[in-house]
């Protein structure tokens, strides 16, 4: 593993920038990513290129060592050249435009910005392609970041036409795959077709739908503009883009496909703050910490959205600002955090910022170093893990790189996919109801019982998987169906899969659709219940409740849960099983006991706060709770920390004891 | 009593239409409501019409001995319509257009829709005025649905300055009526005037209400423009309308004035859940059954508003789909809402919708068939009801026809008054206060004696009835002062009652204005209470608290009630009451328990979920509580279910034991 | 203290005029303050000038001894001014403009509303500047009432762009201030600054400062030609503006730079019920009386901005109409709150509104009168003060002008800043900070401690206080830092004090900035915890919880207080004390007690809901709780009520008994 720092040289006086790149070196750090909202230091007036800051930042970096993620600066295009497209802009689902003054003010969709970017990304890529310093591109950063994925101006219009008409061909096929029957809403040309905003009332779903897929492709084909240059002048060089935490706008497998390796950006305590998916318990508990298993989620994620490739672009040091509320972290969080992004198969954890700027928005967002430039409370932390890796390499006899390709790959297949999150959120049916929320919490429980996870996409390779879990699989591809049909592990299909076609109407056959020859039953109705009614569950694998979502199951399959009055909750029998509710962690625990048991998995009931994660010989462990907890691993030796791990704590064993004895 | 279904035949093949009407005969479905969404479907093309399909459609629902009510389909005007007269889209309080993409994508006011809904139903009307199916037309949809009444384009700006200029013709009048001088607000002619969104603060609370008195004669006025066309071509018919429950936004009575019957649309789960006016202790409790008195207040107050004529058009018949949660219904449920109906004088009860869509916005609103064609839970209770109709009209020895004009009157009036409504809820004076909430509160409280009630209008003849309650009358006109004068009956009036003068002032004399002399008191000012705040009450009539609104009372009546400072809350004796705060409902059934005795009217403390209702020589039982309930009438024979209730349980008894010795 | 009130004569008949001017009298008021929201009557039509009214109002007043405050009537004007100058108009932070039709439509920026305010006030002026009523003008009225300080139309941005011109000259000083180069968000020149509203996220937070200080100055400008004119044609006339409750969108002090007295409108029960500043206990507690700080502090407050004068333009005498919930006075709160007014040194109070108007937008905003004419509860109280007035006026053998100039500073200053609210509540870091809050609640704790404050501004001479809390001063200016190295009573700086330059920058040497010389620690960084953190804090001055606000500090000063890590929290010896956290009242209190210790100053803890308050040899005492309570200074005299104060109770006690001896 490797460590990096995110660094601004255009906010700082050229002065300071040797002993910056001296103090990185002294940390550990040795990647550095810059430039990316760097437009208005490049070029201030329009065709007025100022590289010359920017080729002596690079070989400073050089100089000591430092290699360099290069961003585009897309993401930031200066005033003057908003001012001179207009209708770059974005306007928001009120229809207001979204001005120029902070960030992020384009839309997508927009050709004109996209011959912006055409221009600078080639300027850029000519100049800095066959730099030494230079081993990575960041295209743009943050996509999507501030809610821009969807955009109603009229160059969205226009491209949300041109995707209907490329897609549907006629208008007929349209009205018929959206059922604009419905309420009169047949269109007559695809010119009729407006954006699915300020309707009178809701617009229809399918819809809704495209636009959001539409969206999602103008994501893939802005990125995709730029990968295309930089493949061109910068061959070698891993592309990369830097993912957000719980954002599912837009399709990451699809803007992966083009990229070499994914990264994201992980605040723990900021989103802890932020995000409704947690409890006000949780948000109390970790408060310092953040959540157990919000790291492991998009680390597992991403890392399968990036052809197994996973770096951390930007890792919380300290307290940030955005957030509703912005505590300091633990001391030990850091680290934590560090080693575990390692153990779930990060390459690279790179901290966001070397040093806090003193001005702007982010004043109040802390760096490695204080605005004074001191040394803040993480450079600390990050020294001790860069010494700790180092260690570690020694006593395993590997080096760096050996070290960074150890097998990363866990043995349960969550199916992630943001085509079935964009479905199922547009009709939620019960508001308590939210795809990533219970994606999250099924992870979540199989974590709790020590089970390593991949989170896949709908395309991935499955037969690998002793066990595989498809939490609401919206929509069954006939691609997928076949795969599912050939599969031989243990498959549990919750609730909701199957219950849409393609172009989100019910299947013929109703949910679970296409699954229904795998899993012979019938979905015949929905009880989309209240956040407080949860009605009990219980029966052969368990007893407890349900909550949000209530399938009502005709089947001959054997019930291994039921209602209180006696429907069907958990069906199934062999490898096949389909749980028509969504549960309580608890009981849902219990029935992933039995799963993985006939998946030939073992699983373990982890001390509350801690969770593990294996990689190739080495078993980590992690204390997220208030207290001391203790962990011991048989037939494991302890190379860092120790079984009694306090809060914040991590804990690293060699587990081929074998090849020691 | 008859039983019908909302029916989409252009959502489904040709081929299935026979099958459709076959079933339908066979659960015991007389009626079908069809066209009111079809106009893409009738027009594809700006004068291309294809009445063929409905043509056929309205020959095998006619050859199986259906009665059609035919919708004219102007809730949703195609796109092409919509684009050529841009000017009909509504503009919300904001000043955003609402756009195509649902439904209801005009505004009353505007003349280019009039004229073209004018062209349509013309067509219509000519085409199937004399039909043999056709025995009803129902008027567009659900008038004001999404929040379509209050308008704010240019055609509402229009409409609204000639509404002033009718009302007050001159310039001065209206300044005086609205009392502009207050803020320097006058206007010199009514080309200033505005519409009262996006003002600084607060518009002239007069002028808000005369907005909303406008916008509601805009659709009595649309309403008379298809009313019209109907009865020249289509005589003989009953034109109908269906209202919705909680709407309050048009005048019911005034659009009913112009109509034969009165129909609604009872969504007694969707209500539940969506509606502030219940607590969430009754959203818990009625989950799947809805609010006792929901269904039957709207019963009563829409038979008020179809001169005495109901019609249930849509009957909620499982799980809908756009409340924030949609559980399903208990077993019973949809029977128990049936039946109710008809003891509330329904002739009809129409269920919404024959089979549920697989695609649109409403795709997991139930219907009596599933999406796959297969019967749903409603279709089992609705055949169980048309077979319990028979039998109860052969028990009773009465045809259908004389089964349906069984007497339908209550013996207790409660007025219900749209412009009070909008009166008092402009200025609350107490966010908590809510004139809807109060009247059904009242309801409520009525109904849990046992008491059958009638709403009335302020136009209502008023002398058959021993017990009148005005909740809170806000202004007394000239006509209704006079037949409270000459009124014989006993008399409750409620906090706020003539507290407003016609254009929204104070009277002269405070309130209760032109009924002081029936009600010699002064309200001398107002304490207007945070939600939690709930003095005591005590005196000759009971104890218990006030709430949210509490007048300061001089008079000399008798006080009948107090508060703990000793100021009068309920004032009057013979046969007038006052009653100057709203009041526990405990307190109030005391206290309608004692003016019911005056009225000569017995009262019964019913059970907790239990609700009855007479009808005639009958007498009904019906249990909401999620318990099993024991009632038992005296001197009645059971006809249907026993004296034990259970959950969602129905009790039918004759009472005209006398006939039967 | 004089009394007086607010009267409207071209709301009522002119017959009618007399009889008010005499019944004003009767009660004892003597001042009466008109006009200000009647230019529709004074201009009905372009140029057409309606004098004759206001001379005859203003002659019946004279007559009956009745000394007038005349208002500008510019924050009313007519429509058909509005319609000439349509770029008048406000938008709202949504860019929607803020049309006609209740009062206030109008930008401070507009330059063409401006000529219109310059032509009416000179008109105004001129015709009454030496009328012999008239004794006092009152410019507008409750500048920003609705929100309306901010406004984002093409005018405010044309003020803006030259605002920003003229403070920095060049567009580079302006990018480096504001640390553009942050995001790329540079400009090339000051025509390509936007403001700050609908950014895609929060716009710089500089930009966002500088916006409200410019938008401040506008009311500053807007204000200032009313005055000058005034001042040209009415000589030796007191100048006037009436403020509001808890606003902060302008500088006060800066406005009242240009005015001779500060008037304030208070309504403690509105405010109460309204402000999220109070909990739901305090809304509760003090339901009819209002907080007991309430009055008090804005007393304070303005006292402070109006060169030492205060008046109380607007007392609220009954319940109101414009907050959530409007609720009666207890029976003396009205007298209370009038005696309070004085013993904070207001010279007159003014009570809102002669009579209840019965139309517009406060037909239930009570008055001294009722919409009949007759008198309301506070006319008995009203004319029981002027009554104690004259009473206590013998008894101190004083008239009444002596009376008025009784000295009212305090012995305590508390330094508030409107820049530093401003400043502070752009990043709050913590949703649950709010300057404003906070300064209220170290108000709060001085005054239980019986304790009479200053609060000052950042100009304020200093020397003479044993005692200075500054609460939060985010930037310290080079001459206030001057001031306070030379200062010599005890110093308290709270949390965030020294934390950002004057362009929104953290300083070089980091919070807190300029004071690290007489404070020598450095703020490492901040822990922002959410509403329900309460870490606990102890040490040699008390023990407690602290919430919201946490700075890490390194300093080797003695440490007063630690958190549970042994974090210092209050540092300090000698005279300078800082606090690093916010602290709950009960610690904080405790604080205050050794501070006032060090001062000099004689502390005392009061019975729950007393305050007291010293006015020359006067000491006051008012029971704002809901139960009778005790109070007894030592060596007092009691003038007016007795040391058992029932609620709403009031006691008057001289101190100098030494003079009596």
């Amino acid at each position: 593993m490797k460590l990096g720092v995110c660094y601004y040289p255009e906010h700082w006086p050229k002065s300071r920038w040797q002993q910056d790149a001296q103090e990185m070196r002294e940390i550990g750090l040795e990647y550095v990513r810059i430039g990316e909202f760097s437009w208005s230091t490049i070029e201030p007036e329009p065709g007025e290129l100022h590289w010359e800051w920017l080729d002596e930042a690079l070989d400073i970096l050089h100089e000591h060592g430092l290699k360099v993620i290069l961003g585009t600066p897309t993401a930031t295009p200066p005033k003057w050249l908003v001012d001179r497209h207009p209708s770059m802009l974005a306007k928001d689902e009120q229809g207001r435009i979204r001005h120029f003054g902070s960030r992020r003010h384009y839309t997508f969709a927009s050709l004109d910005y996209r011959d912006e970017c055409r221009r600078m990304v080639t300027l850029m890529a000519e100049r800095y392609g066959q730099h030494p310093a230079v081993v990575s591109w960041q295209t743009d950063n943050e996509y999507g970041c501030h809610d821009t994925v969807l955009s109603y101006a009229e160059a969205d219009l226009m491209a949300f036409r041109l995707w209907l008409k490329d897609k549907y061909g006629t208008i007929d096929r349209l009205n018929t795959a959206w059922g604009n029957v419905f309420w009169s809403m047949d269109y007559r040309s695809f010119e009729e077709v407006d954006l699915p905003n300020l309707t009178v009332t809701e617009a229809n779903p399918s819809h809704r739908l495209d636009f959001q897929r539409c969206c999602s492709d103008q994501v893939v084909a802005f990125n995709k503009l730029q990968v295309d240059i930089l493949r061109q002048y910068s061959k070698g060089r891993d592309l990369v883009h830097n993912y957000m935490g719980f954002f599912t706008a837009f399709d990451h497998h699809k803007v992966g496909q083009d990229l070499d390796v994914a990264s994201w950006d992980t605040y723990p305590l900021g989103f802890l703050d932020q995000e409704a998916i947690y409890s006000q318990e949780e948000k109390q508990t970790y408060l310092r910490v953040g959540h157990p298993d919000f790291g492991a989620f998009h680390h597992d994620l991403y890392r399968g959205c990036g052809k197994g490739r996973l770096w951390i672009m930007e890792q919380q040091p300290g307290p940030v600002n955005w957030a509703p509320h912005n505590p300091t972290p633990a001391e030990g969080a850091v680290r934590l955090w560090t080693w575990e992004a390692f153990s779930h198969g990060a390459e690279l954890v790179s901290y966001f910022r070397w040093r806090q700027a003193p001005f702007g928005q982010e004043q109040m967002h802390a760096g490695l170093l204080r605005p004074d430039g001191q040394g803040a409370e993480a450079a600390k932390e990050a020294a001790q893990v860069a010494q700790e890796v180092c260690d570690l390499s020694q006593v395993l006899g590997l080096n760096a790189e050996e070290l960074m390709v150890l097998p990363k790959s866990g043995n349960v297949a969550l199916m992630f996919d943001y085509d079935a999150c964009w479905s199922l959120d547009i009709q939620p049916q019960s508001r308590a109801y939210r795809y990533l929320s219970w994606c999250y919490r099924v992870y979540e429980a199989l974590r709790e019982l020590g089970l390593s996870v991949d989170i896949v996409s709908n395309q991935a390779a499955l037969d690998t998987y002793p066990l595989l879990v498809l939490p609401a699989q919206a929509h069954i591809s006939k691609d997928l169906q076949a795969r599912l049909n050939s599969y031989q592990g243990v498959l549990l299909a919750g609730p909701r899969t199957g219950s849409k076609t393609a172009t989100y109407q019910i299947p013929d056959n109703l949910a679970p659709g296409p699954l229904a020859n795998l899993l012979p039953l019938t979905v015949e109705r929905v009880d989309a219940l209240p956040e407080h009614t949860k009605p009990s569950v219980f029966g052969l694998w368990g007893e407890g409740s349900l909550c949000y979502w209530h399938e009502q199951i005709s089947t001959d399959l054997p019930c291994l849960l039921k209602d209180h009055t006696g429907q069907p909750v958990l069906v199934g029998c062999d490898k096949h099983f389909y749980l028509g509710s969504c549960i309580d962690k608890s009981l849902l625990k219990a029935c992933l006991v039995k799963l993985s048991e006939k998946a030939g998995l073992s699983t373990e009931y982890l001390p509350t706060g801690v969770r593990i994660r294996e990689r190739g010989p080495l078993l980590f462990a992690f204390n997220y709770g208030q207290h001391s907890a203790h962990y011991q691993p048989d037939d494991a030796q302890i190379l860092i920390g120790s079984e009694s791990l306090p809060p914040a704590g991590v804990a690293i064993w060699r587990r081929d004891l074998t090849d020691n004895q």
